[in-house]
């Protein structure tokens, strides 16, 4: 067995998260039943941080993969590597949360191959094992370890979605943006505007995610909106700001961009 | 030969296995004439479960293969790894199985790539071999050895399904989810609600089986209804482990969301 | 050169075939000219087993290679292994039946990729060598080796077909399953159960066999009778065990399932 | 932790650039918020040229990646090389980046496969931070580090885009081509043309940037430009010239190729 | 450099070749100017026969590789090998060719992949040099040596055609079957039969060439002719001699095999 | 660094060459700005031979690249060896060239991959370096580096032509069949034949070349021309010279060929 750092997977400070309905509470008695989590929702609404929170809270460490096309399974679950004696066994994330007890997080699960997904199956059902075929080995995994994935319902095509077998080893939480009024709380508390500028923000948030499905494809995350606000912080006068972080990135149709750049110019 | 720690396969405590029809001495008939066998059935409606009641019924240990579409022959078959002392054959878990004579079972066998069903060939007629071809060596499988698979019909599509050459080598067993008295009794010894409450959460699942194909990919499965009561049995409010457990797994789309959300309310 | 271990390629017991027509005599004249074999038929009909017995009938050892859609030239041919003293070559399955004086028998050969077939081209004229490009060899076939390839040709499809550059290479030799009578012959000596039940299955067997093209991909092949036959030599009741070895493993289409079942009522 | 030869990415003389509106406050307020930049525009615009100048006007090293398709996440991140003792890690150019806090550019980032994109997550949120999942270990970024994109609108396709969750974490700045006094000031600075000649070059490429979406797929670049004047500046006569440098490498097409020849014939 | 065992490249004997018109001629005279030489014609006409008889009048080694779509640029060129000492450099057998000076023979090479086709490039102009990048050597290929392509119209498609930058470096020379007393003589000589015999297989094979592009692929060939000879040589009865060399190899279609099992009566 | 034997590369003897127009002109004034260079025509007109030339000429030595779509980016830079030490890099031929201060021509760039073709920018602009990602290196090119490409427009297709942003890294230069007078000057120099014998074969080609488009893909270039001159002055009859080096190579078709009969024989 590898030594594992479990030190470096500490959540050694509290997170801000700023709590929306009784997730905590429903992710608190997940986590006793060991019932895998799926957490559903848009970019940059606050899943990670949701899931760093519950990781602090529990006193569990937290491993965190960002899934993408080119995972293998391997990456995940380990491999040999060569050394001065010949082949050494390195253990993937999914295998070293397995063994110290941490909560695996495995971010956008969809956007990986099926071998990636398949390969959690038996961590998510009553056997709790992880086989590591190359290698011979059937982890049982430590009494304390979760398994969290996420996943944007809006992304999913016909050609990617997650299998109905493996959907069906998950209870899930639904997430959105904040209503406006926390939103421009963490707004003025992540960037240093004050609350002024935080709800006017907020309500050019609000006008773009309307526009969401009428030529943008996803509206102003409240990443975002913090990154507004920290230009503005740095002197930036609101008007170029809100273009650098709210405008551009977006879209680049003309339009499009005319309608959001008048939505900056009508609170600013 | 590899060592193998045979251990490690046994099934040391009964499972938890609640018979349906006549599959229990079909299967002991099948495995005294060394028939290999195809489980067919939906996500979650028991069948890992029985081929593990099987084995510890039969004595014999049982290799787990979760299969998938990146895996190849050689993820089943073994390879040489690099050692100190240059290359070292290692066997892979069918190799394995052969070998101790365990009870082998390729959970969802069709997802593989043919190489993988191509390579069980010769261990399902009356060669009952598995040429290591990369190795040079012809293993002969030990006399206890033998095969399942399982295979989801649902999923089939044109592209990927069994060759027919495959399938003539197997019997079949059909499974399906249990009828409601038996599938209530499984609930509620899984997650330890009353027999009133398992009963409720069943009817929940029998009106969203009959949604499958009109909108629903798929039913509620015994499995998630384990869920649903291990979240009640914690202290959440039904409705919302119900709606945790139940309802967001299996779809994003607010029609379906809200005709199985009135079906939780409905009995709770 | 490698050692071979040619005592595991011998078929040192008889195997039962029963010929049906001038096979034996045709395949014997063929080998004694060294003209490569290309053996034609259904799943299931006795093509192995055949091939067998003119090994065993012949005297030569046997080499056997199940051939799949991921199978490399390399893995027929050999390729370099890492070794305590740097690379070894390792032999592959057809490059020891060359240098042993095998028949080497590649099993459904359409499935494997184009450079597996394309490497079998200078075995099977007159220069019967095989170039081992990757170690600068050229290998002169044994004097007593022999190829021998099967093609079932309801597979066949406009991709993938033998090149005719490929075909024009071999004699062919069709097969079928065997008539009645003999066939009942065959199930009752492989399964135990007496002439009448053998009969019988057989008769259901033709029926299916019927359906080839309505509804049916494939018809019940001999293997499965065996089956259905060792499963009733077991005790099991002769419906049930039809049912599990004739109907389910062929389709799940509601129909074809009925219409099977009541050719099994029929009989039993 | 590899040894990183930090001078090698030092800018160590001032770049030639000319601003054109307020881009150089827009990035050093993005810089010192540590919000990552993504630089929008056509080919050969600058943008290369201005992350040059700010690396060089805040001091910061400066780390270049060219991507393309098949660039792999351990292009960026690093990988282990076999040495004499075995296996080393060497950081990719990212990890090298994140280490000695310099500005890392992923120029055409688009090009990159999934795997690419997905990998700089984690250093482009709250967490700054890097997995190196192969070796088990999790970069936490230089104070200083900073991650800049670059991203040409008019290449993407439906097939080929950044994802919406890669987009949200940037904040944006669009290129075009300078207005005409300012490229021909850039245009005689770097190829030694005078200015006349350099306004000709100019207008050439004003009535070619006009023929786009019209038969053009993109037009005359200010880098073409000052390749024109350097030729010229040889004593080439500068209709040979325009031909060579402006004409030539555009199109194939011989109406476009016409009037651009018409369009040199004009001025020179 | 490689150490290269010519010898097992010498054509010893004098291959049984029988000129149809002034081939050997114009073969040797491409051969004095060292023109690279395409030869075209269907499956079994005598292609490979020819070269080879070529090889052992100019007392040239031959080097044959049977080309297909798996294979590299490097298993032509050559590779590193790991070896006690570190990597080894081995010689693919085009390489090999260049350096010793002998006929380099790639047979069907429009199978191969593009790269393979583009490696012989500069070996093919005035240049005749081989450049292996990964070795960082400059091989001039041995003024002896020659390259000789196989090419076969009749499988050409529009995905798989070689490109016209590589036709356009060699001379073609044109082959089919003989005619029908040189066919005859052919059959006599290689497989024993007299010549009443050989000539009623040629007539049966001039019936089915009449049927190509009529519901045959490709007609019989002169191999296929030889081996219907052996056949009856041994004393097989001259209709399933024909039926099994002839007709089965051939097609699978009903009709077809009929048309051809009447023209094997009219004869025999 | 990599130990380079330059002398390789050097053009020792000076290459015949006929300038058609100023190509040679402006060749050099591209060199003296280090301008990169990109070559446009049809195969074998004597693009490959120009380059050689002017290499001869500026005194440079020549790393030469065929390109094909299976090349990476690897086999350009270079790559990590194995050795008895471990690791030891080896620069690939645009490494090479670049420490050298070669001229490298990467002959028909289009067929490459694009990473390829991307890996050349930092090469191609002021910046004139080239990063070795996997080695960790910025290589900062000879001050006598030129890169030049080439490039048939008539192959390009929507799929595989080079992006704008590479072409706008370069200057470009038309080729062509020379004119009558010229070309049958090079036939008869490079051939041997007589001016009377060059000019008939000019003539032929120019009568084929009208053909290209109309049932031919593309005319008889120089090179084939010169083969057919070769075959003349080995003594072989006119017509046979010009069937197997000028009609055979570019088609198969029964009415094309016998047009190019025709044409043939009206000079012969």
């Amino acid at each position: 067995m590898t030594e594992h750092d479990v030190d470096q997977y500490r959540v050694t400070e509290a997170p801000y998260y700023r709590p929306v309905t009784d997730e905590v509470d429903l992710y608190e008695a997940a986590y006793q039943a060991r019932m895998p989590v799926m957490l559903k929702g848009p970019t940059g609404c606050g899943k990670s941080r949701f899931v760093e929170y519950m990781a602090w809270k529990l006193g569990r460490p937290l491993v965190t993969v960002a899934c993408n096309e080119d995972m293998t399974a391997a990456d995940l679950v380990g491999r040999y590597l060569l050394d001065a004696n010949g082949t050494r066994w390195q253990d993937g994330p999914l295998t070293t949360a397995a063994r110290i007890g941490a909560i695996c997080y495995l971010d956008e699960v969809v956007e990986a191959r099926q071998d990636t997904t398949v390969v959690i199956h038996p961590l998510t059902d009553h056997r709790r094992t992880l086989p590591l075929e190359k290698k011979g080995e059937l982890v049982h995994a430590h009494s304390d370890f979760h398994l969290v994935i996420s996943y944007n319902p809006g992304y999913q095509s016909l050609m990617k979605d997650l299998k109905q077998s493996t959907k069906q080893r998950f209870g899930a939480l639904d997430f959105d943006y904040p209503e406006a009024a926390a939103e421009a709380e963490i707004v003025a508390h992540e960037s240093g505007v004050d609350s002024d500028v935080a709800d006017k923000l907020v309500q050019i948030a609000h006008r773009a995610r309307n526009l969401k499905g009428h030529g943008l494809d996803e509206g102003i995350s409240t990443r975002l909106l913090v990154y507004a606000g920290n230009l503005i912080a740095k002197g930036i006068e609101p008007r170029s700001a809100c273009t650098m972080s709210l405008v551009r990135p977006l879209t680049d149709d003309p339009d499009m961009r005319e309608t959001l750049d008048q939505a900056v110019a009508t609170y600013f």
